[in-house]
């Protein structure tokens, strides 16, 4: 969430970019996998069922842009009216849950989405699955995507309920520094001159995040955390009122994320310091009459409970 | 109901894995019971009616889950286009009150549904039947199943009509004692890391209680309830300015269940001290200067009509 | 009108079983009488025209349901697709006005229905003519039906000007003696267990009612009424500031059909007494100041214009 | 305009019957004069102008109602879709305007009333022709009818605007004086148990009402009105504040049918002021202040332009 | 603008027959000029293009009339239904847009159009041309027209920027003057009683005017206006601040055609107070604590400007 | 933005053919560049890619019109029917974004339009393409063009999240010189006149602006910045408070531009003073106190940042 123009949008298409590739079934509408059945199609599992050879081919992660004005039937599916009208059949036409499988789901302005629409994304996003019941169709299938929403919070704040059902949030504000804007403006007069020569020059960078991703990704199973840490994470969440669970569980994932992307495989306080408002902050209840900042709450209940000393947060 | 990230929807999904196997007429839309003629779909009581023979299959209780955006149609049923179209006749094709019958029928979020659609649920509900009168079609079949609805109230209550027709209502709050929320996290974790192990290490205790339910199914019909009591029971309700009788005729059949589950024919006045509140609760008129909690009115006009001292009621 | 679970909707379907059987032109969608060119439809009355012969079977009172989502085509009937596809013609496809010509036609949540379907329904149940005028259908047919509603007045009030095209209207309250409490829940649980061993058990005391129906019916048409006594009536209704005649009206037949269901062939002021408060209380316009209960103003003036006594009323 | 249960509706039921019956061409849904061009419809005029011969019948005025739940479309007529269907063009189907022509068009609770159907309605009885442009059709035929609408004030008002274009309106309330209430209810009771009986017993006041109105309907043309009283009506209407001169135009048209239904060929004083109440009521602003009743101002201004002195005006 | 019943629709549908007859391509729907390209429908340009000749007829001026209930379709043409089903090709149906083309288009009850409805007659009355994008077709074809609405001021406002746009509004009131009501009530009982004769009663009125308006037309385009009365004309819409320029071209337009009306090639002073309040009194912003009358403002600040002494004005 | 009348259509209608021809692709909905892929419709880039040879012509730069009324279906594009119908394919119909595609897209009453609509258009100018999830189409294609909106603040406002995302803003009112009114009128009446004459007078002032844009874009790749003056530019903007760095984007290119425009290749501070108020006005957070002028505000600053004297700026 954030003001307009600081590059939210810019920033999450970049993340597909990153990410590593995957094995797909080929030119399956639901990028199933050819080995594991929770991430297959009907049709591969059928196949695989009845003992078929698949051809698999590595495809870059798929980050499906929900543009505005897309309607409940193509991001859930629908009848295939052609073959319902050719064939006479009653078709699923996937949609853009489908799409979405194994990979990212973007949504601009999250905040303006139909609270309806919100809830189905969320929805698939909890469950991996896409249950489609409607016009006679009768459909289930894998939707295990990322859930990634960006909105200007002036234009209108999501339910806390659905609020609460994002992993994590992260708040965006306009750089003030002269010179760095300058800088910004001179990265985007760049790349809007001459955009192949810009992603060359930069390939280096971006080349040594993806292999540092993909390390993260091998050394994640083996990162362990602490009992007492976790015990003190739920102390935090219990602290802040916040409700349910989520709020630990997600501490507790993106504690070892951020451990393994550190290279290491054991999960410290700092890690945990790291991540611990982004996964909180959103779901404390709000008190209208509260003069300390959300963020700044949770970072002094995190301090208290991991007794921690009061300090400086500003290195890198 | 209850605060969001509780394990609502996790809990209500485990029930139906709990419970022993149906005997249902092979491929039958409506699930249709081979003999009892109240549960028969209309193809199959023609189908007895003419003394045909019917193929019999056991299957798991179905467990249907209303999906966010189905629409009236896909509930109750409606026209089945296809045949329309090809056969150019007015067929009906079963919704999912259909498919729910002689099972349970889960929606989530119930208090952000439609007031009507949950009118037509609680009246199939009700009568166990379905009556569609839409589009031509004219259709009446058994829709006899458990209806469970989960909701967080801060969303938006349910109005105190609908709320009423629903037998029991259970609060659940969030577990604020760190250790065993790192527990539940920790559950959790592991199921989310290898699912079928979980499954596997805990099938045991699911084994018990399955067990436990179908002998408890065996001996409900034999279970006594004392007249003395269920004048007691009356007088509560009267007490607590319950409207109608459904009060009375929910908390003698939840208490003579809760018996038979504890492996007793005779219902004690601690079985009734076990239901009266989840029976009775969500049945008072809301007092706005009420400074009771009503969970505890319930019980402290259960304990004056029966006579009990005043005791803690934390065991198990 | 009453609260919830006080059986408002199982008293009002026992009454169509226990009304005699009628006459009806066998296969006819209209019910229609094959006597009676007023109770007859379109296609018999054609058929009697043409000096055709019909086939006559006994059924039993229709009773109609009117199931909540029932939209206003099937309500009053509409083009049949079917035929208007195969053979290319505008038929009139019968909705469930015709279906409960000569019947009853019943509405629970009256006050819940579109103000406009409730229209519909009155104006049919007041002409005994259902007049259809849409998509290039012209249709005429008799719908004489007794139109029953029931509601709970709690969850929003009938406008005054439908609420007086009601012929009579009866409050229900919840029994609050605990031990006829019980006995209603047994007979509840009774029926519940075994439907059919509790139909048989009863059959003695509804043949008993249904024949006292059927010797009132026939002794109807010859109880009279005193002419002070109808004067009386109208200086109640005139006192009373009820708006027209139809309170007068009402009262009286409601009190001939009563001395005839005494087996009397003359009213007698206890026969008014009897009827005249649910004929007209809901008539009464609504004074938010006044103290006094509108059922007892009734009495009231009932006792003052026929010179009666104050007495307690509570004999049957 | 009144309250329910006078009998608004059988009033104006009535009215139709007692008109003398008109000659139109067989078999025209337009009712179309075998005379004057500009009441035949389309296919009429078409015919006369090729010089076909038209078979004509005698019958009785049209008096259409207009139902409950009536669509713009069947009002206004719309596109034949059986011809459309069948014979691939565009043909007109007409509507109840078409079915009004030369006869009556009957509102019950006009009040009720979507204010644009009002609004179509008044339009066609005001100009005499339908135009409808919807639906790629462009049809303008003869709608000389007289609206009548009925209504309950209570249940909503007319815009000013609507009430305007009405020329007169008429004020019904319920009758006080129980003996004149037991006659009403009499004969409204003999009228149920057998129509056809009272309807025998009462020809001949209905034949000698008939010939009145024919006797009235050949005097009218010859009937005069004096200047002076046109000037004192229109100076009635200009002290009264009538926006419009179609105060004026009604009151005049009233008198002289007035007079001519008392035989007389001379508009007398006593005529207007038989008439002018309902003809100018309806048109006064409305003040909040007000304490005179808007009838009783009405008569006031016209004894005094009329110079007449304050009396007594129920004799009859 | 004015009260209803002061013949506002009379008076606009008259001026139609009072103008002479223009050329037009035969069988035309848009009316096309059969010499300017800019008045062509799509397929009289394209014949003219292919140098096809063209049948011509002479036609009174169109006068199209907008009635209530008028789609947009209608009034911007749509998709032809009949050719699409029947030829298979999207084919443009013209509506009431093309058939005002080069006439008059009249709104009654402007007021009450729907505000998008009467942008898009205020934009193709400004342009001159009208736009379709919709259901799959782009077409553009010349609407050049003269947009006269009409209203009651009672029944709601026009927006401010919607009023703007009208060139010239007059505001009528109801006739006071007893004698001149009912001459004016006389003249239309004439009419209604024998309307033929009425109107050959007035031809010779009725031709003079026409003639007049001919010569007025011939002689326009050589009317002048002087430089310093056009710079004092721009300097009264300065001082009342008058939005845009609208007023002074309004105003210096009329003023030359009065000129020209009146038989005169030289525009005077007194032309122009003729027609400045007509042209801006719509124009002026409403101040909410303004006493004087708007009309009356304009020509207050016409007659400084003219340095005109202060006179009345009742002269014709 | 400005007031009704000023011309604001007429000026943004003209700038389309100042502009110089460019390239497209012959017949080509999308009026695809014959070499630069990212402005290439699906259909033209597969001949490239199969090396087909691509027929070119010259054409004046697309200025396309959104109509009032226009549906998001026009706008977009959607599936085109009679190809569906025909053969039984899904094919896509470009909208009105592919017909802007490389020129410009004029919005009149921008502020009246449906945000949502309004998003799509800015979704589509922002990213340079158009993405359509729809009716089970699913298609990309280029969309660069230049959005103009226009607008009567008075009507209502546009959210200021949308008025942040149009690069640049001016303010029209009206003139108050009557000198300059009346020469403002009589060109409009020469142009009304005989526009083909007035276009004549008026083409070599066309001409020479044709030719120094023509330069501009041939100077303005080699334009260059001062970095202080870019980071004083910056300032401004963090000064200002202005969300994002969309107005410092903006800024300088539109400085550059205007010193191209007037053949420097070097942006000077005056260049910056130019353009910066149209260019940073409409970010400014609204201050419901504030007293000095939004545009004078941003004049002040760029005075301080810049360090130049207060002074008058109305030289031109």
């Amino acid at each position: 969430m954030g003001d307009r123009g600081t590059g939210k949008t810019t920033t999450i298409r970049a993340i597909a970019d990153l990410l590593p590739q995957i094995d797909v079934v080929a030119t399956d509408p639901f990028n199933s996998s050819p080995s594991d059945p929770d991430l297959m199609g009907p049709e591969v599992r059928d196949r695989v069922e009845h003992e078929e050879s698949l051809k698999v081919t590595k495809v870059k992660v798929p980050m499906v842009d929900l543009p505005l004005g897309a309607t409940e039937d193509r991001v859930c599916g629908t009848i295939d009216i052609e073959k319902a009208l050719t064939e006479g059949v009653k078709a699923f036409e996937p949609g853009l849950l489908a799409k979405a499988n194994r990979g990212l789901l973007y949504v601009d302005e999250v905040n303006l989405l139909d609270d309806h629409l919100v809830d189905v994304l969320l929805d698939s996003a909890a469950s991996g699955w896409n249950t489609v019941e409607r016009e006679g169709i009768s459909v289930r299938h894998p939707a295990r995507f990322v859930l990634i929403g960006s909105g200007n919070p002036e234009e209108g704040e999501l339910r806390p309920q659905l609020l609460d059902r994002f992993g994590m949030m992260a708040e965006i504000h306009t750089e003030r520094d002269p010179e760095r804007r300058v800088q910004i403006v001179e990265f985007r007069t760049a790349f809007d001159t001459s955009p192949k020569e810009f992603v060359k020059q930069h390939s280096a960078e971006s080349n040594n995040l993806r292999e540092r991703i993909i390390r993260a990704q091998a050394l994640l199973p083996t990162v362990k955390m602490d009992h007492d840490m976790r015990v003190r994470v739920s102390q935090v969440c219990s602290t802040l009122n916040v409700d349910g669970l989520r709020g630990d569980i997600v501490t507790n994932r993106a504690a070892r994320a951020y451990a393994a992307y550190q290279g290491r495989d054991e999960v410290t306080v700092d890690d945990i310091g790291r991540v611990i408002t982004l996964a909180l902050k959103h779901r404390l209840r709000k008190d209208p009459l509260q003069q300390v900042e959300s963020g700044d709450k949770v970072m002094k209940v995190f301090r208290e409970v991991f007794e921690l000393e009061e300090q400086d947060e500003d290195e890198d």
